[in-house]
């Protein structure tokens, strides 16, 4: 497995692609068969690693219906390990936390390879009952496994509302964080204003601050743009006209995600703030996903150390 | 005096500078100076107008103190007909409109030479006492003046927090208006917001969007970002950070205005909007209006027909 550390440290940009396992209820077979065209999509992309969602239901966060149903999914750890057995370089797995005892994730922590990263994250609402809450979680990965490159979320919404969200960050990096991955961006104002007041408040603290890995996902329908913004996402008014009055949405869609990389790109090198970018698709659909891959091939070809 | 309406209607991208007349206690000595230093600043810009503006006290809009004292200026009509007697392009001039009687405002309009533009304005806010609102005003204009070119403002910031901003747009062009004037941008996300619930809004409705003309304005200073925010101009925190931490606040602002500029100009051309821009100064301070020169000088040379 490449390292994952040293890319972290080292990357001009960090290139990651986002995978959603597929469902709890597939065989075996079927799950070989998801893994195998997934791999063949990504071949010969110079990423620096997957990133494997632990999807939780998030119907809590809100009262409006899901536009995509909510299906459980295989455990991203259990998917890598048994199905993405062709994938040798690094695999970031996610954990909602909330869903697991702290034993279960001693377990589990225990079982991590040598250097795999981990992003932990809370739960969707503060009122939400959860089993283990994310600054326990940060502890028990620090004193069980500090070989673990430990990630957070980051999300310019939040802070867009709460003007906060700096200081979150400030605070999960003192947990042990040594990098973030954001919600997925639409709103590169947002996105710019949130990694402006995180570094300019780690300056003041004298502080390094960490590698911010900006969410792209691709929009090709009038439902997957409403399920970005079921999932919290903020779509500015002009990408959603834009979007909805197109012939060709998903094209315009992989103009904006690319506009909006390089724009993140160029502004994070101005801050002297470390970056990257982790494209995914929201939805299962195949031409979103084909776009998604386009727009990283797109990324590593203009931005490949 | 070059035909306005002409070039309202012809221009790629229209350029206008914008000018606040000198306050009312100046001598008339005084204010042909400024007059002339001011022409003098401007020599061979390829300027499609000048813009006078007719200053109203606006403390009653925020309970915040003014940062910069509130003084009565000359009128904007008088300054151009009296002191910028070497102008001979065109000038808009502006009329806070609740500022006068519908009977001055009649004397004013039967003055003004053919062709002259006027952009009208309503009052700050919706509780304040006028003399003569804004529908009546424009009324006045359309019956007296049809041979005027009539233009109003248009503001992102309201249509952030209220959303049908492009509605008062649509309502001000079926009275008359041909153009708008923007406030202040430094949320280029909002004035794009703006102009696209505009555009699709016209497209549904069968009408030809107006052209829209977007105030840039330089900021060298906290004080002049202060006055920015009293303004009611919403500068995003990224922008106030690099302003306030910048060893060189002004010349990253002549950045700014031109990222913006050039983002803005783009975006119209892909919506099929005919743009503009108004370059000024909100501060009196010569290091700002000389920027704000050098950034209209900039725009005409890479947007030039």
């Amino acid at each position: 497995m490449a390292d994952f550390a040293s890319a972290l440290n080292d990357r001009d940009v960090l290139l990651l692609f986002g995978l959603t396992p597929p469902r709890a209820s597939v065989t075996a077979e079927k799950a070989d068969q998801i893994a195998e065209v997934t791999l063949r999509r990504l071949e010969g992309m110079p990423l620096d690693g997957l990133v494997l969602y632990d999807l939780d239901d998030e119907s809590d966060r809100t009262e409006e219906e899901r536009p995509f149903p909510f299906m459980r999914t295989m455990d991203p750890a259990d998917f890598l390990a048994d199905h993405l057995t062709g994938w040798s370089e690094a695999a970031v797995v996610y954990r909602s936390v909330g869903k697991y005892t702290p034993e279960e994730l001693t377990t589990w922590l225990d079982s991590v390879p040598p250097g795999q990263p981990t992003v932990m994250v809370g739960a969707s609402t503060s009122g939400k009952q959860v089993r283990t809450n994310l600054p326990e979680a940060q502890a028990l990965c620090r004193s069980r496994r500090p070989d673990v490159p430990l990630g957070a979320v980051a999300i310019p919404e939040r802070h867009k509302e709460k003007s906060n969200e700096h200081e979150r960050l400030i605070a999960k990096q003192e947990a042990g964080v040594s990098f973030f991955v954001t919600q997925v961006v639409y709103d590169v104002t947002a996105a710019k204003n949130l990694a402006s007041d995180y570094v300019y408040a780690c300056r003041d603290r004298g502080l390094e601050p960490a590698r911010m890995v900006f969410t792209l996902s691709l929009c090709g329908s009038t439902k997957t743009l409403q399920f970005l913004q079921w999932l919290g996402v903020d779509v500015p008014r002009w990408v959603q006209n834009e979007l909805t009055n197109s012939r060709d949405p998903l094209g315009l869609s992989v103009v904006h995600a690319l506009d909006t990389a390089r724009e993140l790109r160029a502004f994070c090198a101005h801050l002297g703030l470390r970056c990257g970018f982790n494209v995914e698709s929201v939805s299962t659909r195949r031409a979103e996903i084909e776009a998604a891959v386009h727009v990283a091939r797109q990324i590593a070809f203009e931005m490949g150390d």
